[in-house]
């Protein structure tokens, strides 16, 4: 009732982008993984922030809920509407405002994608390294605090979104952060909105640090006897101080995925992936002292390249990686996991999740990012299965205490949004009930994305 | 009244370790720059996180300030108990609780300093690089959102708090983050913390990153004919990619004042120190490089050593520049400026302070961590002349709205305690009034250093 209200009173602001039609509800209900179709009741397109600002107002006045959307690309689900409400879809806010190129940095709308950023960065000598694998927008990137397979190297979203213009509950616009490289003015407000998936306000603008494009790139790619050696090949490489841009595992179960899905013919067994960026000389010396590492751990068949085609089969093979598992058996659907430990706990941690998937009637391959101690096991279900969603959600469970008890955390890099809600009370002990308080807070009206992040009385 | 119960009541608790000695009481409410002595109440000197809580409880039920104290090296006064009440001293918990050498991080107690932390992990071939001059404490540190010297390297406090245990205004006590190397957890209340300068809690554990030593060190400096042709080389510098581990510029009448404190000879010319981290050959290299840019700039006398002797005596020589600049004038006390802009606009930013200065019957020497685009001004008054300040304070107020009007903040790494109270509505618009709901969201009371970062109703 209250949110038809809304409805009619943002049909009146928006015109035909305001829509309610049943593909447009559908699109902006389903998900990447194994959440049931979510459709919202409506879904706008604004142009603006000023149509933003317009917008909320319009949704607290009728306790409609507002839930950003960028590229559907969560793997948590913290885009569905599990309340109703409208999905606000930033496509049409997709521009590059300004490149300030002597800066290194960028102010973006936050409709636009990371891959669309650097097509348009291609000419500038200039880069946006984040890389969470799918093509995500950069508004949903910085509301998740996404990272992916560059993190080792430059950070995660939080190192790279320097500011921020946000529309709050009550329909204020804020701008958070500057240009400048530091500050000490008070609290980080932009730290706080990023990561907070859309439950304190909506991005309407981003300025991101740029990276100067590497002038040499090398990566490598190499198989190991088992998982243990693989990973503790990792630590060692870390432990070294190689300077990686990436590195990445891949278990066998993986690597076969992979080779079915992408036609490659990589031997059946765990490999590490790795990228090097520096000068033509640093490349090749940081692959010939990892290369000397991981003879130490039996790693076999390892070879590098610096030219580009190479590279791209390789990190398309493993952007692929997770349509791949989701090949491996028809129809099937995925519990994500994303734990995040640190590297002296992560062979442990790796171990542990592998035999307890083992001993699962489960498939469950794993990879991750373990330059950063953070990996995934990708958990296929039958959909309308019961019986195997609930073993893959007591699997993702165990894994969630697992990395607690080793000192990490439960997401490292997907978020919250309504898969790993569960998970925050142990984690953040009263922690969680202070992010509560920032949320009434900001949001008394509970608008913002109502039942992710945080659990309001 | 209320603050006299509190006092009772903390003596009871803490004994001895509550003092209200005068001499005590002074030390905790002296600055070093312009403020006047604003002595607390009582010094509380808890012994563990226990006490730390039970201090808070006994505040909170009777009203009474609860401020943190570290080093006392806070350029704006962060420390200072302007509403009366209980400087908490961390002197006795200094502790390093734990060294985790495969994971380059360590947890320590907030009054460790970061000398004392460097010393402690001198045999274990790493470091923790955060240096803002002073030997500040940690906990004091994280408050401020520290940087200095090394930022533009190892990036700023926000950068290298992994997790920190809080107690919180009602007493309760939180753990923050993980040391899992990243997290898409819910907010970001390790970042919130973290310059929140003891107003939303007091730290009494923190986990830091630590880096590896680098197997080479060299330093240079160079001067030059003006300033200007100084900042042109550090931008290009910046702007060529050379990875600089400091780059810091000190005008003119720094280095005369460095001369005399010091005992040094530098030609009396602006000049930048630099230093490079990395292997034998890396350093080297960087430092040539670093020269051939230089030279474009007219930069003269350039001269490195990769000696550590000659580090040490450069750096020591830079970490006394705000000492040295005081001794300029005999008694003389400072108002310290703290402005970052981004690099682009640090020219200019710097040639109008200085030409503004210099129409001023001020001295105002200009030094700064030019790297990230930060730099400052040590105005010089005479104290209890009334004129001199307001005069230095309008040149302080015209820096600050000269950064915004930059792109930049007013503080980059001093913080705002009580002396840039006055920009944040400025600087934050209506983001300021959220850092005030946040406030209260998580201090109703208002017992955590009141009246610093926040304007509360």
């Amino acid at each position: 009732m209250a949110i038809a209200t809304a409805l009619t009173e943002l049909s009146s602001l928006l015109g035909n982008r305001l829509s309610r039609s049943k593909s447009d509800l559908a699109e902006h209900g389903r998900s990447e993984t194994h959440f049931p179709l979510t459709p919202p009741d409506g879904v706008a397109y604004p142009e603006t922030t000023q149509e933003v600002k317009e917008l909320v107002k319009i949704c607290a006045s009728h306790d409609c809920p507002v839930i950003g959307w960028g590229a559907g690309t969560s793997l948590e689900g913290a885009g569905l509407a599990i309340r109703g409400g409208v999905a606000v879809d930033f496509r049409l806010m997709d521009q590059v405002i300004k490149v300030n190129q002597e800066d290194l940095d960028v102010v973006v709308q936050p409709g636009l994608t990371r891959e669309e950023l650097n097509l348009y960065l291609r000419d500038t000598g200039l880069f946006f390294p984040i890389d969470p694998g799918a093509n995500a927008s950069l508004g949903g990137m910085a509301s998740t605090r996404a990272s992916g397979t560059t993190a080792v190297r430059y950070g995660t979203m939080r190192d790279n979104v320097m500011a921020a213009q946000v529309v709050l509950a009550d329909g204020r616009v804020i701008r958070t952060g500057s240009r400048a490289r530091k500050s000490a003015a008070g609290y980080d407000l932009t730290g706080l909105m990023v990561g907070s998936e859309g439950t304190l306000g909506l991005f309407t603008e981003l300025t991101l640090k740029l990276h100067g494009r590497p002038a040499a790139v090398s990566a490598a790619v190499c198989a190991f006897d088992d998982m243990d050696s693989a990973v503790n090949a990792v630590i060692a490489t870390i432990q070294i101080g190689i300077p990686m841009a990436r590195i990445e595992f891949l278990d066998t179960a993986t690597v076969l995925a992979c080779n079915a899905y992408s036609g490659t013919d990589f031997p059946a067994q765990p490999h590490l992936m790795v990228e090097f960026h520096g000068s033509d000389k640093g490349v090749a010396d940081d692959a010939t002292r990892f290369g000397e590492v991981i003879a130490d751990f039996g790693g076999l068949g390892f070879k590098w390249s610096a030219a580009e085609a190479d590279r791209n089969a390789l990190w398309t093979m493993r952007h692929n990686a997770y349509y791949a598992c989701l090949a491996l058996r028809k129809g099937a659907r995925a519990v994500v996991t994303d734990i995040c430990v640190p590297i002296s706990r992560l062979a442990e941690a790796v171990e542990e999740t592998r035999d307890d998937i083992a001993a699962s009637p489960l498939d469950g391959p794993i990879l991750g990012h373990v330059g950063d101690g953070n990996f995934h096991a990708i958990l296929l279900v039958d959909p309308g299965d019961t019986a195997q969603m609930n073993i893959a959600l007591q699997l993702s469970e165990r894994m969630a205490h697992r990395a607690l008890r080793l000192g990490g955390t439960m997401t490292g890099e997907h978020g919250i949004g309504m898969g790993k809600l569960g998970y925050m009370a142990a984690e953040h002990g009263d922690g969680w009930s202070i992010m509560g308080d920032i949320k009434r807070a900001l949001d008394p009206g509970n608008i913002m994305n109502p039942g992710k992040v945080v659990k309001l009385n």
